[in-house]
């Protein structure tokens, strides 16, 4: 009987199976990387000339023919495209074209987070007198400076940038010349293709350099802590954005009506980049997923990789972009911010007002709370209290406790390293520009 | 300043974000649910004619204008359109062309399923007495039928299409009628739009309705469990089809060759199947993860479900059918499969000669473990020791052992419901056959 | 050279490698299904009599032996402990005891989610007059019931307790008697041992039963998915217990204060709750991921299943009785709660106004859009705009607009099933009370 | 009515939860940082005397103390005991603890993926001569080296190692100093601090310093990608193991036997390996789940942080002390793993034969595609074809194609870096073993 006949009732299959065919079908990710496949072997040809497996002039030929295989048909290379296939396999060749096109699509992501961090920390220098609530558990913790805020954001896509370098320096390495699992014959010379194709290294070990897509796998999950990066923040303004809050307005070019309610305006925009974050943690645990189920050296699964690289760059492209976007053009308003401190806010000071008077903390942070239940009784703000009544807390208060009431002077007390005095965020703004200039060296 | 101009040097944005409005769009997956939103929009306007919101009239150029709308442009409708939002909201009516939607899908990939198991259960009809080694632990451990490995396999299936079914009862269920959050006014009658689009019931609770996409979480989660079932079977024909193994061989429809290695036959489509596993869970996980970081109601990341959706829905589409067409056309090679029994597969059985005799189990096992520890150290099959041998290890051992060592009367003693033995698989075929016919009832 | 010897420097290994042996031990989880283990085993040794394995004497030490184990030693049944394993090997005992083991576990967070559902619906019931903002995209939407809150969360955990249900099904099926891999011989009465240990079915085939475990990957995606609903919920309950929103405030039992911040009082139950989704989907997702790599039948890798079904069923049983605990106890602010609703939440209503008086919807929300417009404009609330105000965006408006302006009959005309009127949320509760009813007859 | 009654028939609830309490607890986890707390407490402590907030003797009573307290009470510290939590909040206090114990915990990892690694690279050494099949979508593909395969796998935990230091860069900064939120007060040293815990840098900001866990969500990453490597070696290792490949046996100290069945050997301490990379992937997405749900800074939520790191580091740091005596004491089979090379596997070299005598590479394989069709079509090895035969398919086969038979020769054509070729392996274990001594300088 014909291969391809069924025997049992499955549905017909003649000597190719269209749904297979399809399946099987890589033609639409390939696209995406031919200006990679074409620099690939452009450096492949003159590697076989110079193992004197093709002649120059053939190898004239195939660089002429790939120049134009953009407009024109491969034929126009003629006999020697039949060579260019000699001691290289798909398996080498394809993950050299995924190679080359990550690194591109890294250097744009970097230029994105770049310009991000730069709007965030220039942002931060300009608006940097603000005063807001910081919250902890969501709740109302301490007066900070709203440049804070947005420095504690922007330091953490630094640490992405930095991490995406890292792992640039694993990407960037040449895998041609690794054949289907040998390695390659015909002394192709390795170190010639590394510097025609500007990679940084050489593959080590051919079935590891065929076979690991670990590079993939670490651009995915890095893709994922980023977009958690732009999640929190998002998760923020859209919170500083409710009418409760009331804190900042989105430019309308990132917010949009209901279909139903006229008077809604929606951030559709933070909604849109804090559910990013999900899905492109998706690709990366589907991936994973599969790469977990594979014995050693290249199986078909592999190609799930491609479209799990593009997705993921072109979720984080857009996102970074709009994030830019959002964070550059979004109002703040400073007085309903400003207003939003309450004196409860510095119970801490006042537990610190008296650890300045020789009190142990922990017993300055008993004495504060007894305050802050006492002005609840009362029903007034901390702040409202007489001295005689934080007296029934402790003797050692006296006038000079209304120092403490002042939310300015209570930022200034963070001068440390990393705090919010302004003197500590100045610094912050000095150190990310420091940074950011090494970046674009 | 006018709204959407930037201070701090972020990218140029001005009314509108080319970024932001193609980060926004639906459109690409909206034209996936055209069929479902017109017969959606048909019903709602009947029920606005009931509610007396829009007249007969009115009503007719609506049904009229949808059913052209696939040709020509949605003008045709004329003003009636603006009367169809009545009460209607972007949130109740989206989720209702998905629910719709993916009623037709659940019901393509049933029948699927049906073919696949249908193929697999007639398969193991055919060919109920070709034996074979049992694997666990990737290591032969007792004979059984290869028409017993089959219907393991359509025995998961089966499991799958009660729990799709069971899923579609709650898919099955109608939002139309919840409004963006509060519900409906003006008197729509949502039992009258349930009976025209054929939902078996109405949703309880308006924020639930247009909030949840628990229906899309557990359809995601389905099609996950279904491709680990298959990628396990693939593993499975993988191992079988090496040359090592060399019990079947895949038709040419569903094998590839090397670029590289002209001897090579590759089971991509094996591979392939078993790599979607992956891919479909991460829509899973990642569509999860989107869902649990948010509070309740329509939030804009809820647009995350439509591509999982659709993606899940093509994958386990194609793949059920090309694992249809595998097993039906690979060729099995009962010789080599029947060759590969070995002796020391029945060492359980030498037990149980010996549990016969009134030898505890414990006992027996270790008896018949010394047997193989003695055929061992002499390099002899078990089945060739002699008598004296077995002796060694247990006086109870005579010339009736010789018995044991016929593979055909080995997997006869597995009789009871769900074994090895031909009646055993035999109802398990019939129970299949039955269960299939319910089915389609 | 001995085996076990190293040749190549690695760390030493004798003929026993003690990290190996621990890694390999299961007798941690083990020990929590010793009472499934014992229960299983008596059952089986009612078999082994009925198949003549054991007399009737043996049989009566083993039971006895068994119910002395807790306290005793094993070898109180003496040697017919060693007939015990006849026929039976850990691959069918193992999932045996998982499933009686589960069984039970999903009869308790049955009940922990009734006890919850039954909560939620009375306190419903209780302050179904208590008018609030319904929010979505986090933005004020439209008026609606609290209750209708309370009640949108509960319809979802009831959903989650059918499915429940539905799994138990599968899980209430009895491996027993499937051997390692090809069934079990000696007559071993697979109905008898069913009936003895309450399973509804019996596995349909050897292999399968020894070698699935979907019923656990379904509870570890049912526990995934019922923890998002909590965290959902947990999420919006957070939100409100802001200062900025103050709708309602945690008992002091579930909440904690700070070591820092005397003022503090943080809702951690409620972050708590959120929190757990991540974790039981991550048990989910890595047995899955664990799963998803395997051919069929019993491998070593499925050991993993016991630690995640521990974790899970822990998890939510403590999950579900916490929020039991939070929702009973947090006690709401029903005038902070009320004076959140503002007139621009009934621009809808303003529309509609319109509908009724024939302008198609599409136009009455642009209407009522450009009056929303003119109170921004004009800095006042959307109800303080006058008749002449309003006519300047439509001629249809009189002086009957006034009756647009109120919260309480707003609400009233959601009354079509699922609505937020008073009756359509009384229903719910109704509805609710019968199907708990069912759910425990 | 009391805080914490009940209104509304919930679980009993009084003052305190006793579920909410054990919920809530982490003393579990803490313990095993009690060393990291002791440590940072002590350096606190010192600062704390430098910015004159406690004295010279407090300073000494509570370093003292602090020595004391594994076996003693913290009592014997006294009074200065309530000052150490002077401007230190539970959140800055236990992110420190954590990066110092993951210092620790990535050292001890090191430590062990050396040892691993240089086992391999010195069987690797010792073994180079052995060749064997080298599989591509597990089938035959070409002949290698038994050392390129050892070596592939090597190469893959060298990278773990690398990423693994990148990791550790980010994990050792200083975040004491922090505060809660916004930063310390009161002149606290924390220049002086790093010093004292020898950390390489300090926090940048406050806010980031406290809510951020991006270096255990990298740690967790890194543990499911090297457990990835381990579970694709454990595969290959598993299908070498099985029956039909016999290339190798697992030494009795990482195998188990069968309850059931007397002649089995199961390979569990591979399956165990393979099993792993899920667990650890599973915490990875559980934790990766938690966070992108939440806002920035601290919330309880984060609490999820120590079990995965732990579980985590102990599953790692018994798989990899598993795998290094798995692979230092299994035996290889080199007679078996050499018959296993078929003429078939040198296909590609009589390609390459052709291609010598010049023929483009494309029209060679076509050409040696027919001669594998002509020897299956003769049911006879490739290599066994005549002359004669080879010359139907191409007239420039001559009698020196019988060289192309050699299987020792044609490893030794992939001499390029990277190949298989004896030179190539052995400049790979020469490359590992420099790569080595550099890892413990």
């Amino acid at each position: 009987m014909a291969s391809g006949s069924k025997l049992w009732g499955g549905r017909f299959v003649g000597d190719t199976d269209p749904i297979m065919e399809k399946f099987n079908a890589s033609i639409a990710y390939d696209k995406r990387m031919w200006d990679a496949d074409i620099r690939g072997s452009k450096a492949y040809a003159k590697a076989l000339e110079k193992a004197k497996l093709v002649t120059a002039e053939e190898k004239d030929n195939i660089l002429h023919g790939m120049d134009q295989v953009n407009t024109h048909a491969p034929e126009l290379i003629g006999e020697p495209a039949g060579k260019l296939h000699t001691g290289r396999s798909r398996n080498d060749q394809v993950v050299t074209d995924m190679r080359l096109w990550l690194r591109d699509a890294i250097s744009i992501l970097k230029g994105n987070s770049l310009q991000l961090i730069t709007t965030m920390v220039e942002r931060a220098a300009v608006e940097i007198d603000v005063l807001f609530p910081g919250y902890t558990h969501m709740q109302r913790a301490q007066p900070i400076r709203w440049s804070h805020w947005i420095l504690s954001h922007a330091v953490a896509l630094s640490r992405d940038v930095e991490q995406l370098q890292e792992i640039n320096r694993r990407v960037n390495v040449l895998p041609l010349g690794s054949g289907a699992i040998a390695g390659t014959p015909f002394n192709i010379d390795r170190e010639m293709l590394r510097q025609e194709l500007a990679f940084d290294d050489i593959s080590i070990n051919s079935m590891d350099a065929t076979g690991q897509r670990d590079f993939i796998a670490e651009f995915l999950f890095w893709a994922s802590l980023c977009l958690t990066h732009l999640s929190k923040m998002a998760e923020d303004l859209m919170l500083y954005s409710t009418k409760e809050f009331s804190f900042l307005t989105l430019s309308d070019a990132y917010s949009t009506g209901s279909s139903l309610m006229p008077q809604k305006k929606n951030a559709d925009s933070l909604e849109l980049i804090r559910s990013k974050a999900g899905r492109v943690f998706g690709r990366c645990a589907g991936f994973l997923m599969t790469l977990k189920g594979l014995p050693s050296t290249y199986n078909k699964d592999l190609q799930e990789d491609k479209e799990a690289m593009f997705d993921c760059f072109d979720t984080v492209h857009a996102v970074l972009q709009v994030t830019t976007g959002v964070v550059s053009t979004l109002k703040i308003n400073p007085s309903v911010m400003e207003a939003a401190l309450s004196p409860d806010m510095l119970a801490t000071d006042l537990a610190y007002y008296l650890v300045r008077k020789g009190v142990p903390f922990r017993d300055a942070h008993g004495i504060s709370g007894k305050a802050v239940f006492l002005a609840e009784s009362k029903s007034i703000p901390l702040n409202q209290l007489t001295v005689e009544d934080l007296r029934t807390a402790s003797p050692l208060f006296s006038s000079d406790v209304s120092a403490v009431w002042d939310y300015s002077s209570s930022v200034e007390q963070y001068s440390a390293p990393g705090g919010t005095a302004k003197s500590s965020v100045a610094a912050q703004v000095e150190y990310m520009r420091t940074w950011l200039k090494k970046q674009v060296q």
